[in-house]
């Protein structure tokens, strides 16, 4: 028999993995309550028609459908098969899918229950999402998302309190020098507008991020090679020395960007968002400016968030979001702005693994192994569990009578602090032989020293 | 456009569901980790070979399976289909299917992780599963399982845990009147020696459980329907006024089974297991023996266990396991018992329900809903939710500028106990206005009543 093994990009998780992740999750989940945002959870597949369609071509090339039961492949469009149209072959096959993220079912949730909802509806939702994408090095098949949106006000105190949100998660988490990166779909469109050429606005940002790799002479020859003109790229001239301060940056938009009505209302958003986020203080991230910042940019319609790790770090944003204007309009419920954040988790666990930033306390299972020596002391050693573990105190026995030597190992390669033996004096006293592990220490103590003992740890 | 919906078998969960599933969850995890199990998760879905053929011909046709993406379903088995072989048409276009259970990829895990896992491992696993039942009240498609396991060890000291796991984690829910019912494989099968009939074991069983509605004659007639013989009937005539306490229950037992090695050895075991758990003493669940108790015969080889509801609920069972001598052999690893105990959420969560033991404060969102009367007013709020949130006080503040009857329903519809209002007097003072919006007091505070007010709820 083959070893049994697991699907491409899936993975199984040790449990000291699980705790890590439940550490991030708990402190995400704990922050996203703590303003006010509530847990919703959708089934993990959807119809098919509420998917498809909705992330591009290349979306739903990537979305993993689920093989209709029984009878019903025998609907197979053989047709399609053969006129090599495998998209509608697969399709006649399928009427479910797995989720391809959480933003599209949250639409779906908003609409459906829209007449259950009080709105602004602070939702979050934590879930894993599945994509049929090629596996890399943290690029898996199988993810969480762990979302934050609110939706049914266009108050940008959201905005505001969203970056706070940020803040307060990765303070929590004690990840210094993380950088939250604003910008703005309507400074963007502005932009677009003063270059005179929407259709390149890509081109332009894209090659506008290279300035610290390829200089400005470089940037302006792709920019140019991209068929910018040289015209445009001197109306922008201003970005190329793009520095100063927050508030500095927003100044030379605001002139750069006078002339479109779009760009002057991106900048005001921006600064509103700035400046109070500013006033208010953050704890241990910085705020700044990224006028190249245009992640989905089809999706969003007001501000955009990206969050950078710690600059000694390399690894991509860990976290992302922004405001979307017609988020439930996909389902046919119009005028709902929506503006969420979402968290990497993935990559978060990377980072603190790398900086050494999982308290240790996280991955200790129990505190106390009692030794088995047979099924007297085992009783004894039950009975002390049982008190033990009605104090909250988690502790376990070794199950069989096993030498001293197996259970000492067995302590030690489940990374647990005290070995606690007691055979028969022990028990005539009603006492404990306790060993710390760590130091080597050995004493004897009874139920309220061996009670103090564990719960000092 | 057509309102947007789920597929059937499948649930939407808001907020409050939410709450109280992680109410349920918390308390299984906190107890499963107090008796030193420790997380695992495994991917959502599984290589098609894991999976199928271990849950029978039934549980095959119950597998969700995962249509092969892209061109891969160019391999589509047209013959097969053409055929009417369904299952093979159906998996030539999938290698992957959604999991079953946990109890299959757990035993798929140990194999995988054999060499770096410590035995006697204890392991709990809280996820979804999907099965493509027909959907009815209280079966769905997708449904968490909550399940704790131990391999490695023979030792019956684990069947005592798990029966104070099960007792413990109802004692924190609250739920009183739980029974315990056990039996053992060896028990039945030391039955099914004396009525010389094994193939009739499950037929004996199904009518011997039915005493209570049918009373001795109508049990003995369905009986000699099913071919088991009067003089069976006669040898096990015992089992029809088995009744007094436990020991009692056991001690005649052993008289009835002294024939059967195997049955006397079964006996043995219960004795064991039922004498420590009562001299241990459980909280608040009662243990029982229940001889009719033959859940999962074909894969259980010596402890079972199933939990019934309080008697007044009428509800099946909820919880269910027992000893696997052979968990791992299906993955080619031999000798490696295990035992283990599963939850049932979605029945507890019921139970819970209409016996109203959900605490109150379960589904309580944030403690305080700040007004917003502009931009100045509104800084000022921001100013004092960021204190708040620091000091771990979940709170908000109603987004846009608003009437203050919208913003008061708000904090009702959301369940929300306070409303505090600051306007430009408050602001000059450094005070704020509370408004308890269940018994309509108001009071004025600076930000130490505050706290102290909000604190106390």
């Amino acid at each position: 028999m083959a070893k049994p093994g697991i699907p491409k990009g899936t993975r199984d998780f040790s449990p000291a993995e699980v705790y890590k992740r439940q550490y991030i999750f708990s402190t995400i989940r704990k922050n996203f309550e703590k303003f006010g945002y509530q847990p919703i959870e959708t089934p993990s597949f959807e119809n098919s028609e509420t998917l498809m369609g909705k992330y591009g071509e290349e979306g739903d090339r990537l979305i993993f459908k689920i093989l209709n039961s029984g009878d019903k492949v025998k609907k197979a469009d053989l047709k399609s098969l053969e006129e090599g149209n495998l998209a509608k072959f697969s399709n006649s096959l399928s009427e479910k899918a797995l989720r391809y993220d959480l933003t599209v079912p949250f639409a779906r949730f908003v609409v459906q229950h829209q007449n259950n909802l009080e709105f602004p509806f602070k939702r979050y939702q934590i879930q894993p999402v599945w994509r049929a994408d090629n596996p890399q090095k943290g690029r898996f098949r199988e993810f969480y998302q762990c979302d934050a949106d609110v939706v049914g006000s266009k108050s940008l105190w959201q905005e505001i309190e969203l970056v706070q949100l940020y803040d307060s998660v990765f303070a929590d988490l004690k990840l210094e020098g993380v950088t939250i990166k604003i910008n703005n779909r309507k400074i963007l469109s502005g932009i677009a507008e003063v270059i005179g050429a929407s259709d390149k606005l890509i081109d332009f940002t894209v090659a506008l991020d290279k300035l610290d790799k390829m200089g400005e002479d470089g940037v302006k020859s792709e920019m140019l090679a991209k068929g910018i003109s040289a015209e445009a790229i001197q109306k922008v001239q201003p970005l190329f020395s793009f520095s100063g301060n927050l508030n500095e940056k927003i100044e030379q938009l605001s002139i750069l960007l006078s002339a479109s009505e779009e760009g002057k209302k991106g900048v005001e958003e921006l600064q509103f968002i700035c400046e109070n986020v500013e006033k208010l203080g953050l704890k241990s991230a910085t705020i700044d400016l990224d006028v190249t910042l245009a992640r989905g940019l089809n999706y969003y319609t007001g501000a955009i968030f990206e969050v950078s790790a710690p600059k000694n770090i390399a690894m991509g944003s860990i976290g992302g979001g922004g405001r979307y204007d017609d988020l439930t309009g996909i389902f046919g419920l119009k005028n709902m702005s929506g503006v969420g954040i979402s968290f990497g988790l993935d990559r978060i666990y990377l980072v603190l693994e790398e900086l050494s930033l999982f308290p240790e306390t996280v991955t200790v299972g129990t505190k106390a192994l009692f030794f088995n020596f047979g099924d007297a002391e085992a009783f004894y050693a039950m009975k002390t569990i049982s008190m033990l573990r009605d104090l909250d105190i988690p502790v376990e026995m070794f199950p069989d009578k096993a030498k001293m030597d197996k259970q000492f190992k067995h302590a030690e390669k489940k990374n647990i602090p005290f070995a606690i033996m007691a055979g028969n004096s022990e028990i005539a006293e009603g006492k404990f032989t306790v060993k710390n592990l760590l130091s080597g220490e050995k004493e004897t103590v009874d139920f309220n020293g061996l009670e103090q003992l564990l719960k000092n740890i």
